[in-house]
């Protein structure tokens, strides 16, 4: 039984060690090492090569260290049949979270307007809206989003949240579909997105998201978003357009069009701008490890493999 | 019976009003009314000028908008005998768990670490430890840390706590007194300060303080502080020296020694300093109306005043 790493910007060598160490019997080998591609059982990646499927004709699992699969549902090498894993396990889950916290409550606390004054050497006094005052509007009610909510919920916010299909979450207001959207952007006033990227998501962060939502916030503080879903969310020009003409106040962004974000983009210099280089949340070689052995051991004992990707739906 | 309103930068004739409605029968009075002093019951104040009691020679207590009472314990025309009454409800402590909690969680998401990079236009992927494997330290143990613990908590931080005297809390490491103050320190990745002012306490955020701090943080990343309680704590020409030799990573201050703080203050440049105006936590009017005038009620009702300062101690 052999599984192949594939694994762009990482180190192959270690995160291979790590495998054999908790798969006695499997044969781990790198892109770098001699193997027949018919040996293939399992292939881990993070970013594969636009060939990365090639002549693996025996796959059983496409291992993803990934949590967005948008990017490898495109792959043209991939073999249309083969069940894909995708990462999600409680250390992935508490670094998004962290993400989502930090900077609605960074946004909340109109951290950006206060380093506005800072810099001008301004001692104005203006007191943030409590957090039981506050609305937080979550696109994407997946694991990630519902852990999300749990925190924010202990700090008091209100929330609210908006998906495909219906769910029912304690104490938050669930809209439900595109007729809903209006309504769920009407009553936001952070916006935090962690959507799947599929085409009917794709560019809905756009002007005319950011103008329908709530703007009574204190002393005219109007509506925040926080993108932590994928670049292919968000029209970079909108929200540069939006933060200028004061539709939108502030931004949290951990993904862009174009990754690195270009030394060009406007975004970099705009102070009401919180620019993360894709690292909200990241899976660690230990945990990666541990939850795919865990999946490769249980699959080969009979178990099910863990969060299938719907390859239909596209997530 | 009469209340006088001493309200310094406040409109006290709009809380005047606030209270009339709030309390039938009771006269309400500004400075700026016609009033005899022997008529004053009560005094509800707010950074009390030197001689804001001369001639109030028959009040039952004095209500304070302030959580803290170190300025007014020092109040040279203050009657001594006479109790004093500090404003402590939910929407102040919310407020100033919503501050704890946003300055911690942006500073454990390594925020200023990633604005240098952004002023610097630089892609520099850096994850940041999840908050299980951040612990925050809280300087005193009164409602507000205690409520923010119960917030920090949900976030999953591992926590501990250090006060004057022995308290139980749930998951949270206690350490009592001096004698225990280096250990404390020498666990604590991110410092927050609520105690209360008092000869004790006096510059106890000072550079040999950080110095104990834990520094073995991602990617050499070290201590932070956060400064909720008084300016009076900190000696800001120790945190500068700190901020500049690395024994500081970063800091959080709303509080300064000198408020507001001067134009000459090389805080204001510090890119790894966030400051606020001394807005951390504050009672609105509404809340401030609503606790005082059922503290007046009860107590004229024969029940006893509730957070009464215990003078000696100073808090």
């Amino acid at each position: 039984m052999t599984l192949l790493l594939h694994l762009a910007d990482f180190n192959e060598r270690r995160w291979a060690d790590g495998f054999a160490a908790a798969l006695p019997g499997m044969r781990v080998v790198t892109r770098a090492d001699a193997y027949d591609p018919d040996e293939i059982d399992y292939i881990f990646i993070w970013k594969p090569a636009s060939d990365a499927f090639a002549g693996l004709n025996r796959l059983k699992a496409i291992l993803s260290l990934g949590a967005g699969v948008d990017a490898l549902l495109r792959n043209p090498s991939r073999p249309a049949g083969v069940p894909i894993v995708r990462f999600m396990d409680e250390d992935l889950t508490q670094r998004m979270s962290d993400y989502i916290v930090a900077n609605v409550s960074m946004h909340q606390r109109l951290a950006t307007r206060f380093k506005r004054d800072q810099a001008a050497r301004r001692w104005s006094q203006l007191y943030p809206a409590p957090a039981w005052d506050t609305t937080v509007g979550i696109m994407g009610l997946g694991k990630l989003g519902l852990d999300a909510i749990a925190r924010l919920q202990a700090l008091s916010y209100r929330l609210r949240g908006w998906s495909r299909s219906d769910k029912q979450i304690e104490g938050v207001e669930v809209f439900v579909g595109q007729v809903a959207f209006d309504d769920f952007l009407s009553g936001t006033d952070i916006l935090v997105n962690l959507l799947p990227l599929t085409a009917e998501t794709q560019g809905i962060l756009n002007y005319d998201t950011f103008s329908r939502l709530r703007r009574d916030g204190v002393d005219g503080w109007g509506p925040v978003i926080v993108n932590a879903g994928r670049g292919g969310h968000q029209r970079e020009a909108d929200i540069v357009r939006a933060l200028e003409d004061g539709t939108l106040k502030a931004a949290s962004l951990d993904v862009f069009e174009v990754e690195p974000l270009p030394q060009t983009s406007p975004l970099w210099e705009m102070d009401n701008v919180f620019i993360t280089p894709h690292i909200a949340a990241a899976s660690s070689e230990r945990t990666g490890v541990a939850y795919f052995s865990r999946v490769i051991r249980d699959f080969e004992a009979g178990l099910p493999l863990p969060n299938v990707v719907d390859q239909q739906r596209g997530y």
